[in-house]
């Protein structure tokens, strides 16, 4: 991205290994992320070139030598922090927050090849050779499945809860797909737009609301017996988004909010006398891949159903341009025959 | 309560059951909560006179028709709201959120008798009767004990883990208590008053840290190799204790905050990078009664050491001037001889 509106796809050197615990993946397929479309906007500035994406899966071409869990050949999974999955931090299972993470946006995996860092921490292996439909679940892991897995965690999703899901994109979605997976008796997905209710449906949705902010809260409310619902995912990141979400949820219930939050201010003492419980961020993928590895490669999920756009690598600017038209939901990127 | 700075002791008419399930109870000992001293303050207001006082112990006098859980003669504990123990909120553990909630404040426990709307969820019995000491605890039960045993609960206190206490009144020193009950490993208490940290180290902390704000941010990650807390009670309800619970926690970590929020707002960016968990608001005591009355009736704990100062019920309009000007933590009313 050279400024905003303006996406190249250019020629650049080959990525390689620079420190012993690197590996560098040829990618098998990449995609354009809700959030690259804030540079592309010009909410976030953009001073240089600037490589970009975040998710990525491939075969693994090269690696250091302190790389010993993945090898050669090996096809992988990452996500958009890379960690060492060794320290106290990781080990609790907040990989994105790792002590020695390193953000993957930085080096760009809208590309044939990516560097790694922390390649033991980072990428998980498949045990077989993923079929092109698996690829795009994969790849689907790699960021929204994953966030939209932690936002139903987040929300302590189970059996016999009634779970709502605040937005749909491709996050809230998925966390459609993982409050079903999960065992929610019932998922209430909130959106207006034919294609996604219908995609929510797919994916285990029980019930539509259509109406937004205090309306919202309302259906949600008369839909559970006047107490709210007892998960609330949350895959926005607005100021109504999120006061939505604490509305539609019941006292002691909890919101799991994954939307990168948006001039949001939280009011204290709406959020004491609510009694929810509240926790989200950016999530930890890595902790959910071996988990949504197998689903996929057992095609128990179909994940890679919410890119409704695939465009060759070259065509990456039109790419952007379709999602920030909202032409398209989510955009996955295919690479060039191997050189 | 006639005004700010004008609390009157007067004769008022017994109170009398006035629903089936109401019991009246004569009260052994009352006391004033920090949260009386808004309206004393001024920053409530005082329409017209007001009985005061949510905490309270005492013998069943009287029971309606249908109350059949307590009887006449049991010495019972309340909390601040009256609960029906049933409903599906209730059954939740969030009593304090009930569907057919009572606030007890409104009746008034800085009195000899008291009406208690749904005895039957409300009041917990003790086996046997109380000595004055276990009174006395029985009664921090009823409120600041209960309230700091629930924030130690929502920050997901456990063995093995750090956890920091922000405010050092009651409610926190009473967490202090609980998470030492709850098999705490380390207990940082976050106090600059000399005896209030003594009896922080009496209840169970092993560390204290006089700074505030960021600086005690800072005390405490040096104290957690650079991490933070895994749990932070929050106890006192301003934007500075906020934050510094917050930010005192370490990612995937847990506050809870049990301070009611007073003009605070919580950035939505900072709260979702920081990665925490965020739970609180008004206690659901009655959940705790029956464990804790049995710690107090077995002398296990002796949470009763939080009253620095006894009046008798006539003297209240002192007890309020003393906690006014902090020359009291908290003052414990007594009862005249039964008439």
């Amino acid at each position: 991205m050279y400024a905003p509106r303006d996406v190249r796809v250019e020629q650049r050197d080959d990525p390689s290994i620079q420190e012993p615990t690197d590996a560098v993946i040829r990618v098998a397929a990449a995609c354009i992320c809700g959030s690259d479309l804030w540079p592309y906007r010009g909410a976030d500035t953009v001073k240089r070139p600037t490589p970009m994406g975040h998710e990525y899966v491939g075969v693994v071409e090269q690696v250091g030598d302190e790389v010993t869990n993945v090898q050669v050949g090996d096809f992988v999974v990452g996500s958009f922090f890379a960690s060492d999955n060794t320290c106290e931090i990781c080990r609790a299972g907040y990989q994105s927050r790792c002590v020695h993470k390193v953000p993957m946006g930085a080096l760009g995996s809208q590309a044939e090849r990516l560097r790694v860092p922390l390649a033991d921490g980072t990428l998980v292996a498949t045990s077989t050779e993923p079929t092109p439909q698996q690829v795009r679940g994969l790849l689907a892991a790699s960021d929204v499945l994953g966030t939209g897995w932690f936002a139903a965690v987040a929300a302590e999703v189970g059996p016999g809860k009634t779970v709502a899901v605040v937005g749909d994109g491709a996050v809230g979605l998925l966390g459609v797909l993982a409050a079903r997976q999960l065992g929610a008796e019932r998922i209430i997905a909130m959106s207006r737009h034919a294609d996604r209710q219908a995609l929510a449906r797919r994916f285990g949705a029980t019930d539509i609301v259509e109406e937004r902010g205090d309306d919202g809260v309302a259906k949600v409310k008369e839909l559970t017996g006047g107490l709210g619902a007892h998960s609330v995912i949350e895959a926005v990141g607005t100021q109504e988004s999120m006061m939505q979400a604490i509305r539609a949820t019941r006292p002691g219930g909890h919101v799991g909010f994954v939307g990168v939050s948006h001039d949001v201010q939280l009011p204290g003492s709406e959020l004491f006398f609510s009694a929810v419980h509240l926790h989200g961020g950016p999530a930890p993928v890595r902790r959910f891949l071996p988990e949504l590895i197998q689903l996929i490669m057992e095609n128990e999920i179909d994940p890679g159903a919410v890119f409704d756009l695939t465009l060759p690598l070259e065509d990456a600017a039109e790419g952007y341009r379709a999602m920030d038209e909202r032409r398209a939901t989510k955009v996955l990127l295919t690479m060039p025959q191997a050189d």
